[in-house]
């Protein structure tokens, strides 16, 4: 298996991502495509121990910044990294694409542009996607960007593709699939939700009804269905809630002299806790919907969270998410 | 002043919900008129010194019970405690109405049925609403429940009322109103949010511009306005994922002899950032819009938060925010 790394993706890249993807090509065998400004990334590589593996690096002089059209920038930058990479997936130069670099960005190179690979036949719009930690274990949502507003056959296509991830990828068996809503009454939702309640319900999926916001880290479904804007709420404002309590605690701990020595014989719980809530664990979700094996990973993506995309990649492309996708929908709603 | 409280409203009504209203008119010295089953309630008071309190019992002999559908519901039960303590709010018999019950009950009981008190003049339609805890203070949001669907129009008035109420209540000057959306940037949102987006950029508010779920917590808007299905997935999605954290670093902490000690220590530290987190302080939030002071509380409310919701409700009225909100509406936009 041979991965194509956007090396110039995360906000402090070339480093972190060429790190991270040589790290993973290290512990999973893998080989690697590099792709950004040769010289940039071949002396990130100078800084690690690359003896016995199979990277390559792929040139390209441009970047799509944070605060550019994504459309508009992946059409004008033929040469920007994120459509470099997506070209050489579909030219079968690798297996999989990862990125860190600006979610509109990968979702726009993968639809438009010189690089474009195009939707799998029958899937009306592809979904960004993302694992999330609850109680029990995790739990895998989509849409949480792509689409911010969302008809409900795209909704029941989103709760497919996520079953599909969800039972190959992540290993559980007839996953319980979700729709995101405000109440758990069925006849809760707006009319998009309500509408696609009644689809998902008509489905072969396993579909267990409405989940709340507070529902999610009770790990009431495996996958749990979304427009891109409800879910993108979702998964931002669980972010920043964790962030704020982590923050808060620290705050007060530091004012009390003896709360901060109880923290300090705390820390190994404090460790694991913060594991568990840790993005970078979780590599980065999968683009799903479009005609090849794509990973978003976070843009502040270090290393470690680099590591782990290029691990969700290869384990993506293994269980060949993509071909089983095209097999449950494949023609039939195109 | 005296404040109107639905006695059967919360899910361990009457106990919470009358010992709540009774600590409050002691803290406050406001009158009570508490409605509910008049046996029940005078039970719970007989629990409590009420001695020079002014309190009265008005006997409703039904319930809106949660699983209930809210118009269907208030226009059969006449006799339910959210209906006929609207109604006696109508009537002048209290200055402000307090309830713990189904939120969608409340709501409905304003707009329909026997206790009707109906819109402000003006306003397109209520919305239901928050105080929520940021790193530097607090934030209000609105709406949170009652309109799944929003016209851009509504949002826009949803700015309004909540920046009158953050004004009067909150105590913020000329507060900051922001817009939830999946992204900062003006351009992002799904079609009603980038209308709205428009439309409170040519507003006389204080718009600071998109507000992502990551900024909630950050404190970048003091009012932050939502349809009230994104808002809902964002309050709900902020309390799971408090409660999954804390449950999580109990949990951890319990398994470790050290790091119990620790936790010890800490517990001062702890008990400021649980306290800043707790719901019950905020009390509940008011449904604007109505002609009328009506405050909704969790409905998990216990006696704390039952006497925050009705100190809100004291302030609310006093500090005429229904009054303030029909100047700056009244009849212009209905």
């Amino acid at each position: 298996m041979r991965v194509i790394v956007d090396a110039m993706g995360s906000d402090n890249a070339p480093g972190p991502d060429v790190e991270g993807a040589i790290r993973a090509a290290r512990r999973h065998g893998c080989g690697l495509l590099l792709v950004g400004r040769e010289d940039a990334v071949r002396a990130e590589m100078a800084k690690h121990d690359v003896s016995g593996l199979s990277i390559e690096v792929a040139h390209a002089s441009q970047v799509v910044e944070m605060h550019e059209h994504p459309a508009q920038a992946v059409r004008e930058k033929v040469d920007a990294s994120v459509v470099v990479g997506m070209r050489l997936l579909r030219d079968g130069a690798g297996d999989a694409f990862v990125s860190a670099g600006n979610s509109g960005g990968v979702l726009a190179s993968a639809l438009v542009g010189a690089g474009r690979i195009g939707r799998i036949k029958g899937i009306q719009r592809p979904a960004i996607s993302t694992v999330l930690p609850h109680l029990h274990g995790h739990s895998f949502m989509l849409d949480i960007g792509a689409n911010a507003d969302a008809r409900p056959e795209w909704l029941v296509q989103f709760g497919i593709m996520g079953a599909v991830y969800a039972e190959k990828v992540l290993g559980i068996t007839t996953p319980r699939v979700g729709l995101l809503s405000n109440g758990e009454e069925d006849t809760k939702g707006n009319a998009v939700v309500q509408e696609a309640h009644s689809l998902l319900r008509q489905s072969d999926l396993n579909f267990c009804g409405n989940v709340e916001g507070k529902d999610i880290t009770q790990g009431k479904a495996d996958v749990i269905v979304s427009d891109g804007f409800a879910g993108n709420v979702a998964i931002k404002t669980a972010e920043g809630t964790a962030s704020m309590i982590l923050t808060i605690l620290k705050r007060e701990i530091k004012a009390r002299p003896l709360a901060s020595l109880g923290a300090l014989l705390a820390k190994p719980a404090f460790k694991v806790a913060a594991k568990t809530l840790d993005y970078r664990e979780y590599g980065g979700g999968p683009l799903l919907g479009v005609d090849g094996v794509v990973i978003i990973a976070h843009g502040r993506s270090d290393a470690l969270a680099m590591e782990n995309a290029v691990r969700v990649a290869l384990e993506a492309a293994e269980r060949d998410v993509v071909g089983t996708i095209r097999e449950y929908i494949g023609g039939g709603q195109g």
